[in-house]
């Protein structure tokens, strides 16, 4: 990994990308008016056609305040990546909690990640190009959320919820990538056909989808079915 | 869809995307030659660096002879992702011919699909940048894919070998998922870490993947779970 240190401690607070100084109250409001205005651009433009004069303009910030918190298009661009990453985590986990059983709390993040996702589209479309423009915001984009997927798989098998025969690292990954694809599919793509409207994942679809996770990871019952094989 | 036909086309041999009309053999030779430079070319160099005249000197054919078969860059990218999407799907049902129930042709079937991005890491990011590029060849390329799955899907519902509470075209967008991050994370990010060697997924990633969509896919069993919920 080749990132900044101040784009990977989760527990500091915002710092200048430019300077590695803290922030203050006031520095911060610039930050996320900033990446706000940053989200829109890459989303619309692309990662080429968009530039750092695109992201002030729309922002209403001087060109040479925006040297204060971010060094180039591309220290911008990754500070985006963390930021949407650190935002979707949370609206998973907010929706989490007070969820009785794993089954439930896989359900309820779920929710959260497509809610997330309906709000901001610019999450597909940004991580796709961070694959070109920085590979290791990439990675670390799907770890973080693949790493708290997995521990709690793992506590769930612990607690008897999950089936112990499942690998949590895989299963996370899997959980994961079928969450991706039917954003796109049943989000996304329905979105844009319906013109752009904000839009809301289609419960029937919703419920499928938990139909299979269900299946997926729900401790085996009846003995043919019993015991590890993996 | 904006695409032209000869791109949609499944049955028609192969025709020149510049004239319409269809090849030669010695013209096909010719245009997968072309192909397979593009390949080359737009994997290690992204779109944007990428031009025809990079292109036409890898494969070692003439920037003239380059507009019999296409008319941009454009053009032999979308043509290029049409042929990989037609490739990975025959590698794929060619690894689940002769298999003698619906989890054991799955199974095979992702090892067909890890198969060829083993061979074709190209087909990762040639299909992110899609969503750029052309995002209508992006929605063909997986929509081709899931369809497969859908049918074959379906069908093992009929014959009782997959749970008949699911919902056939979800399940079938969540295992795509799942092979495509599955295969991200555990065969083309080890493949780099490994310095690009070949590689292959590692049988113990595959085998946890498999009792996950085992799991997922069985018919349920024993009172508690049985009956549709969906």
């Amino acid at each position: 990994m080749s990132l900044p240190d101040d784009l990977l401690d989760e527990d500091a607070g915002p710092v200048s990308s430019a300077t590695g100084r803290p922030l203050t109250k006031r520095g911060e409001a610039t930050r996320a008016r900033l990446l706000e205005a940053a989200e829109t651009v890459f989303a619309e433009q692309g990662y080429h056609e968009a530039s750092i004069v695109k992201i002030t303009e729309r922002a209403g910030i001087g060109l040479g305040t925006f040297y204060l918190y971010f060094d180039s298009k591309r220290t911008i661009f990754e500070a985006l990546v963390v930021d949407l990453n650190r935002r979707v985590r949370h609206s998973m986990s907010e929706a989490m909690a007070g969820a009785s059983s794993r089954l439930e709390a896989e359900r309820a993040g779920f929710a959260g990640f497509f809610r997330f996702t309906a709000a901001h589209p610019a999450l597909y479309r940004v991580v796709r190009e961070a694959e070109f423009v920085s590979p290791d915001v990439l990675r670390l984009h799907y770890t973080r959320i693949v790493e708290g997927y997995e521990q709690g798989l793992r506590a769930a098998q612990h607690a008897g919820d999950v089936d112990p025969g499942l690998d949590p690292a895989v299963a996370a990954w899997a959980l994961m990538g079928m969450g991706e694809l039917i954003g796109m599919r049943f989000l996304l793509w329905e979105r844009d056909d319906a013109g752009g409207s904000p839009g809301e994942l289609d419960p029937v679809v919703f419920r499928a989808m938990t139909r299979f996770i269900d299946n997926a990871l729900a401790p085996r019952v009846g003995g043919a079915r019993e015991g590890g094989q993996a």
